[in-house]
């Protein structure tokens, strides 16, 4: 066990964009757990859209980091050291814990990884810790699609959204995608068959959405916001849903962002528009990780991992949420498992 | 049967406020009913915020008025001639039908009152045609509200949101509503039990709501948009409903209105924001008249009415709704049944 224990934590919070003076990154003494805790050793870090609601100090669903405090994330480690029984030396874990090389678990906060069969455990991670179940619940129990339904989802080749449209399609959906490059409108179309592809940097995304859409939206599944979720609420058919998954267009404001202006769009078709975050389905964890994983095996479901080598890199690195320069799950690796 | 037929017709589609020339008033003819078809007098016509709605052509729930073509509006009339064996001459109707003396009717559009019992047919028009079913469905299926909780209602002492809040408090939970002036705050506190009231006009409405509201907000019947939507927002509990029943506040806009500012709430708080239409629920109406009619037989349910003689008045009333001078229901009296 190294004795050198690097640990990034907030120092401000940022008003705009990401920048290098909001996070410190420094050498630490390794903590010590307490009877029924865990001290584990970080092997990747998955890097988020959320962190930035982390950082700062918006209304959020759980309490922002505190400046001075490690920077929160979602990880996968390998127990170093363990008084709990359940979370024995050596064994893989996941949850939230922090950007650090070694941390300390708590049965509240992580939990073990099991076998993850003939998935690699760097798959599963990016898959089943976060974005799969994001997908899987937000998708089905708050769009409720229905076969012949149209889903549109933004972010399409993000880490999220690319898992969306290809569950969207499992189930005998019309699937059109929102992303910001060609490269990523060729993936989410030639390899994860998309119907249709929109490139919201280059084409007017009303005319595109609309020529996409020739029978309206039945589900929107909202990961940005913006303008975007405005030229869907145009289109949205009777009783249409949009599963709010995230706003990630908003997050690096500095002035107040309105609303979207087809907002009374929700009055006049009647759409139910649902806000939701994975925890809130924690226990049925299992149940997507199950499906997830077999849609995998069949090939069903593909997913792409965007790994940069070093923890040292990680504020770089989250920087392209933001700019949309990531393609699929974006993490950092520490030490391959 | 008189032989004047005074019709209004939209003569131009309202930008921004109502103004006089929208509408055209003239004598004309009284039309013909085909077969199957039945002619009636008008005797009641209601005027509801969502007037202005089918004047103008912007996104709506059902095809907005032609220009020049009679203006459509909610209405209880008598049957003249009919050939239609369930719309005998002499039977009370109401349904969907025009702002004039003499209008033919459909069996789709226009139904039989059938006997009101106890409560006065005005009464029964008043609540039953529209705003009752509107607050009972809106609150009760799309707000889905629980004993304890919070219940805030915008234009409370409006003929919907009055109703709102008293189902609410039937229901066992703390209700506070938001009204324009003083006497309608004392009229819903007082008269119909609400736990608070706060005047929108003169109150600072964060402030006000966060006292008012001291364990949040769970549901959130919304009338009007705007900046009290805003302001409900922000103090949503955790899996909070929003029945979206009206939008006036944006409805004489001149330019696009934005979205709410705290629209990232969805998300973070993971609420419902549902709009709907009472006609959404017409094969419940029965359901919705028996209850709203057993409660205000027990005195639980008040309703009050703003009568305004002479079908000629109905332009000028009706632009009370858009500046919150009326209290209650509000509609023009051609003829008492």
């Amino acid at each position: 066990m190294s004795e050198v224990n690097r640990v990034w934590r907030l120092r401000k919070r940022p008003v705009g964009d990401i920048t290098d003076d909001v996070l410190s990154f420094a050498e630490e003494s390794i903590p010590e757990p307490h009877e029924g805790e865990f001290l584990f050793r970080l092997n990747y870090l998955s890097l988020d859209p959320t962190n930035r609601v982390w950082m700062s100090d918006m209304d959020q669903y759980m309490p922002p980091v505190d400046l001075d405090a490690p920077m929160r994330g979602v990880v996968c480690g390998t127990v170093v050291t363990s008084t709990h029984p359940d979370y024995p030396q050596g064994a893989l874990v996941s949850g939230l814990g922090v950007w650090a090389d070694y941390q300390v678990g708590t049965p509240r906060s992580v939990f073990p990884m099991g076998d993850t069969g003939s998935i690699p455990v760097v798959e599963a991670f990016s898959t089943f810790a976060v974005v799969g179940p994001t997908a899987y619940f937000g998708l089905l129990d708050i769009g409720q699609p229905k076969a012949g339904e149209t889903v549109v989802v933004s972010a399409a080749a993000g880490a999220v959204g690319s898992i969306v449209g290809q569950i969207a399609k499992i189930k005998g959906c019309r699937v059109v995608g929102l992303a910001g490059t060609a490269a990523k409108c060729t993936w989410i179309t030639d390899d994860l068959g998309f119907d249709a592809a929109i490139n919201y940097r280059t084409e007017d995304v009303p005319t595109a959405l609309a020529a996409a859409c020739p029978d309206g939206i039945d589900v929107y599944f909202d990961n940005v916001g913006g303008e975007i979720l405005d030229a869907c609420l145009k289109l949205m058919n009777f009783k249409g849903r949009i599963p709010t998954c995230g706003l990630i267009a908003q997050y690096n404001a500095t002035a107040p962002v309105p609303g979207p202006y087809n907002y009374g769009m929700i009055l006049m078709q009647r759409l139910r528009v649902e806000g939701f975050i994975v925890l809130d389905f924690a226990a049925r964890y299992p149940e997507a990780i199950a499906a997830l994983g077999q849609w995998m095996a069949e090939g069903k479901i593909k997913v792409r991992t965007e790994i940069v080598d070093g923890l040292e890199h990680a504020l770089q690195t989250v920087k392209k949420l933001y700019t949309g320069e990531n393609t699929g799950k974006l993490m950092i690796r520490v030490q391959d498992v």
